[in-house]
């Protein structure tokens, strides 16, 4: 089996499992109890928080964990939107292809009275600094971007854009959950206010995550109850997860650089690859992408037709996101660069582990063009293509 | 070391921990995947829900995973309250000992303009179907009333309240984080709507749990964002967990009449050797009591250096529940049953697990009443009450 669907989730690194085992077996107090046993699992826990807050150059008090990605970027936005409420400001800057736990929130806010504007992420999939800088008003409280694309891997100019909202004093969310451990991250020379992670898109455990947000910056609990977490997010910690999650974020930060410069070659190859394939494009820019992430739209192509195929010649490889797998719509991400729906479909997403070889890569490109070669053979609307009945969108 | 605080949170059983192990080895696709490796994960993921469903007597498609009991409760109680809404309906019954997962989360919806009764839990720890019938109004959305209590272990006449409710038309939720794996559920004979659990109390992992929502009952996301258990609960599922959890509860349940009779057994012998203290007394009714329950007030005592030195001696125990340990503030559970403040601050919590021994028992009996003479000899409180300066509240 390749596995090409990172993004989705990665296998645990054996460090993750490791420093998970003994709070699975031995070590299972609750930290909030008063005798030993219970400081020990405090203790784990916060030296967890120092080594994951050390990772993004925050502080430990600045880390809250939470149960993944989705709740800590639900948390980060209405807590903003709270503070924003407070001050009579009820205006949210954003973009047209974040993340459903980014775009459902804000949804939400918006039956609320608050009014969101979505910026255009242009056939690169990148915004401007400048773009925000032009979206903030008077009243706008929170301006929320994504850091990396969990689609199409590109990389936004964060640090720019959080400078732009220090300057004119609006709260900065990044939903960083396909960044973390894998970019170089400093939430201070970013001039970030609050990031979301999630541990298992860096070979951590499932079902954690964690929320940074500045010192100052005061979150509402999503989920009310017991003073875990400085009253910010109640339940008992899940002391195996965060250790698991801190020793992943240690292990891939150590091994980034490497990591990084590997990647981004295979990546390159596989693009080089699939670019032969007629009728084809890279989705979002190239330059700035994640290392591992290839995602590429073909004329012609059912997408989930491509990925059965792929599955059945041994390779895990997704249309979009795995979050919004149980939807027919075309990706929102797609067609928010400027594809058109019937292409938007036949697209593919390829996003490399740090164990990928060479061959791997060569295999997917011969497996892709050999199933784009034969669905296209069968399909009825690539007659027309060929045929001249109907337009080319890409060209050959 | 005797642990004795499983109301916590437990150890996790060797079968919980080998189910999970597979999901964080091997078998880590992601459920929403479309290949076979994904659609393995699916398959777990769906193979787990059917025996949680199973033990709980309801349907797979009534349980949906949550990270924990406080989310549940979050989520529950917020649901009804956006049905109540719909309907004009903003009344919510509920007790004056519940978790703070849902005092607090009534709280929130009190500021939103929603009207809750809580009811006296009398100095037995119960309430009755008369008190929760005569409660309930035209304009009542929701009774929310715990299945067992956290700290003093007492069980509510959950199958009589639920009827009441059913009769009235008004949702039924019970927040059963302590009684699930312990105590016999029948979400259907019980007339329960929604049901709160959480794996930790039952030998499973941390940071994950269930919601039961009877079927044609609306759950309102929590988490916003992708599509996964049926758009009610956004975020990758944590399948190993998950994996967890099912074994734990199977295994729990499984085993559930000879553990409850032998806790049964142990907890009185342990009530009866505290029962010698002088000055001392057990919270809440004796009968409708968790089988591992036992909670008592020692007069002329600060519950904090009580726990010190038993933790000293290697016995584990709590005062209140774990999650409000960061609070100086009396248990409102005490308070709730009529302890006075000063009483209250001198409560003991013992939980004993399915391994526990008559020896343990003998033991936290010895060092407790050791421990318990110890501190008097040196309060200038008890002092005053030895000495008839201030009235005894317990008898000899």
């Amino acid at each position: 089996m390749i596995y090409a669907d990172n993004a989705a989730t990665t296998k645990m690194s054996r460090a993750a499992i490791d420093a998970m085992l003994p709070y699975l077996e031995e070590s299972y107090g609750n930290p909030s109890s008063l005798y030993a046993f219970g400081q020990q699992a405090k203790e784990a826990l916060e030296d967890a928080r120092a080594r994951i807050a050390a990772a993004l150059h925050a502080e430990p008090r600045e880390i809250t964990f939470t149960s993944g990605g989705s709740e800590a970027d639900n948390q980060a936005i209405l807590s903003a939107a709270a503070l924003g409420l407070r001050k009579g400001k009820k205006h949210i800057v954003s973009t047209a292809f974040e993340h459903h736990a980014v775009l459902h929130t804000l949804e939400k806010l918006q039956k609320q009275g608050f009014e969101v504007t979505l910026l255009d992420v242009h056939s690169t999939g990148l915004v401007t600094a400048q773009q925000v800088a032009d979206a903030i008003r008077e009243d706008t409280c929170l301006v929320t971007v994504m850091y990396a694309n969990n689609e199409i891997g590109t990389i936004q100019p964060i640090r720019e854009i959080g400078a732009v909202c220090r300057e004119k004093g609006v709260l900065f969310h990044t939903d960083a959950v396909q960044a973390v451990g894998h970019l170089p991250i400093d939430v201070k020379a970013d001039n970030i206010d609050l990031l979301s992670l999630s541990a298992h898109k860096f070979h951590g455990p499932k079902g954690i995550g964690a929320l940074y947000a500045r010192g100052g910056v005061s979150l509402e609990p999503l989920i009310c109850g017991g003073a875990q977490e400085r009253r910010k997010r109640a339940g008992t910690e899940n002391i195996p997860a965060i250790m698991g999650m801190a020793a992943a974020l240690e292990e891939a930060c150590a091994a980034m650089d490497q990591n990084a410069a590997k990647l981004t070659a295979l990546r390159d190859r596989l693009i080089a690859g699939l670019d032969q394939i007629p009728y084809s494009q890279l989705n979002g820019d190239h330059a700035h992408r994640l290392p591992g992430n290839v995602s590429f739209c073909f004329e012609g192509i059912e997408g989930e037709s491509l990925l059965l195929l792929l599955d059945e010649k041994g390779i895990c490889a997704s249309s979009g996101s795995a979050c919004t797998s149980g939807s027919l719509d075309p990706s929102h991400v797609l067609l928010a660069i400027g594809r058109p729906h019937e292409v938007a479909h036949g697209s593919l997403r390829l996003t490399l582990g740090e164990d990928a070889a060479e061959a791997d890569v060569d295999a997917i490109i011969q497996a892709t063009t050999e199933v784009v070669t034969y669905l296209r053979n069968m399909s009825p609307f690539w007659r027309d293509l060929v045929t001249g009945k109907r337009p080319h969108v890409f060209a050959n």
